[in-house]
């Protein structure tokens, strides 16, 4: 039975649905996969919950002992006031750093620094938190190999749509030679909407917000930096590089015009914004725009909030994948899977 | 450096085209990957060519000296005339042996014999041949756990379309409720030109036969037993059973008429051959036949020769990966891309 103690940083939405699934799947886990995952602490802006024994936290307890707005550090047995992911972390008290703070674009904290502090102290890290690894990716990675452990980030790439695992384990051995994903669900919902329904961007939008599926600031999403994100990660993974995110030409959908859906239409293409990576020389050109796709396209079918990617390579020919949960409950899984797979890299540790 | 010695038994097209990827890719592996696949010899009907050292057979040299019709016992300075693939597997020359011998749906053999020989012998087993894991998939698994060792089959399900990886892999940690796929490039093909050009069967097969899509003898694929073995393979390495072709409910496309497409056209619903196995209880059904399926369903925008399959989830929701080369090349792919997934589970050897 492998042994795998987490730090879980961050007790929002996607650090909630993770505790929640911790719980929902452990048995099943360690059947399946002989892994056993206990929870060494969470924690929050306010503090943690640490766990006294090696079996950890009571997940139970701590799944129903914390409603939203109430943080770990107030449960009476393990509550610690005031001490820090950094903190924690070189305590020796877990094997991997779980970050599910929210992510900063601008800054990359308080993510950074957590990432930082546990790959130095040679902790695995699996991460949803997008900001660390857009900027300073370069820096994350060879702390990582310098200290001789995994840094695992597939639920920041897309959720549960395995964007960069297809790339690292169905496409290995494979040149992927280009990249073109639709990568936010927002953003293909308006542009869904607006085609199918002939909204203008701005109705199309206010019910993207109604459905809570747009958020009442939509700038990351309808500017394109989410998507560019999230190329940025997904190149950086697969093809070698340690592009930042001002290196990618970046356009929304902001500017799309009805008539100019119309036009596609009648032209008989697909609007989509469209993430595009494309290897020059030893380079990569990334870029994020609305593209017109040819119905047969593979990346055409994906209607809606629905979500994919394609892979062009030398051998394998042309992989998409589409679809996967986009919700807390989908990022939970997807660090869940992480946790799966470094399990099965690194094997026995406890 | 991982050090993987390799057995290929066959060399037809997919033995082939494996020895050339891996005089092609080796350089690359061994960069990226850490990993090293000398081969140690290749096997045929007639003998093997046999490497005398530990660098293994010069890849070049054999890929140059044998085209079609001359096998690798014919080689002056390594053939070794009569020598089969289960004498090989005993001379603990190799760690893996690499099957693609031609699959035989009936007896499963020559494989069965080469997988038992090699997996009783200690060597991981990573095959394109599909005959001995439809037939038994049960000993061969537990033959595999009680040596320790690995017997991966990802080319054996539907090439370089990474139906079982995806699984395996990118889903982990969810439950697979629910299998659906279109698996087999030929019949996907003819049931396109029926809807898109209003053919005959007779018309598509004769079109696909021209082509090279379909075979001389096309009853393997028409009659859904090719979908159905990669459905008895996929099934089995990720939902837990051993079933067998027998226990599949099978029928093909044969007796689909024009006037039936049409229909269907007229519905707005997409033909497709379908394969489909659903948990029920502990155990799983599986289906293949002709489904009718609605315009938004993923797998209703995978024409032609293109292959598809789609996994509902309890955590995940809906994923779909579709594409991936068909042909000898994109199976060797898959072979290699189960030996570089191999050497990351199973670390350092040489």
């Amino acid at each position: 039975m492998t042994n795998l103690r987490l730090i879980v940083s961050g007790y929002g939405r996607v650090g909630r649905a993770l505790v929640r699934l911790l719980l929902e799947k452990g048995e099943a886990v360690a059947r399946r996969h002989g892994l056993e995952l206990p929870l060494a602490a969470v924690v929050d802006v306010d503090g943690a919950a640490v766990a006294s024994g090696a079996a950890g936290l009571p997940l139970g307890q701590i799944a129903a002992g914390l409603p939203p707005g109430k943080g770990p550090s107030t449960l009476e047995t393990w509550g610690e006031p005031s001490v820090t992911t950094s903190v924690l972390v070189e305590r020796g008290l877990a094997d991997v750093l779980v970050e599910t703070t929210p992510t900063d674009l601008q800054t990359g904290e308080p993510g950074l620094g957590h990432l930082r502090a546990a790959l130095s102290h040679g902790l695995h890290v699996v991460t949803a938190t997008k900001g660390p690894l857009v900027l300073r990716f370069g820096e994350l990675n060879r702390l990582a190999e310098r200290n001789g452990v995994a840094l695992k980030y597939s639920a920041a790439t897309a959720a549960a749509l395995p964007a960069l695992d297809l790339g690292v384990y169905c496409l290995a051995g494979a040149e992927i030679e280009r990249i073109e994903g639709v990568l936010n669900g927002t953003t293909n919902f308006i542009l869904t909407r607006m085609r199918r329904l002939e909204e203008t961007y701005q109705e199309a939008l206010a019910e993207a917000q109604r459905l809570g599926i747009a958020e009442a600031d939509p700038r990351l999403d309808v500017g394109g930096w989410d998507t560019a994100s999230k190329l940025v990660l997904i190149a950086n993974g697969l093809l070698g590089v340690a592009l930042t995110l001002d290196q990618v030409q970046v356009s929304g959908i902001e500017g799309v015009t009805l008539d100019q859906i119309r036009g596609a239409a009648a032209a008989g293409v697909v609007p989509r914004l469209l993430a595009v990576a494309v290897r020059d020389g030893g380079a990569v050109r990334a870029s994020v725009g609305v593209e017109h796709l040819a119905p047969d396209h593979p990346l055409a079918a994906v209607d809606g909030a629905e979500k994919g990617i394609t892979y062009f390579t030398d051998t394998m020919d042309r992989v998409t994948v589409a679809g996967g949960k986009s919700d807390p409950r989908g990022a939970a899984a997807a660090l869940l899977k992480d946790l799966i797979n470094l399990a099965r890299e690194r094997g026995v540790k406890g």
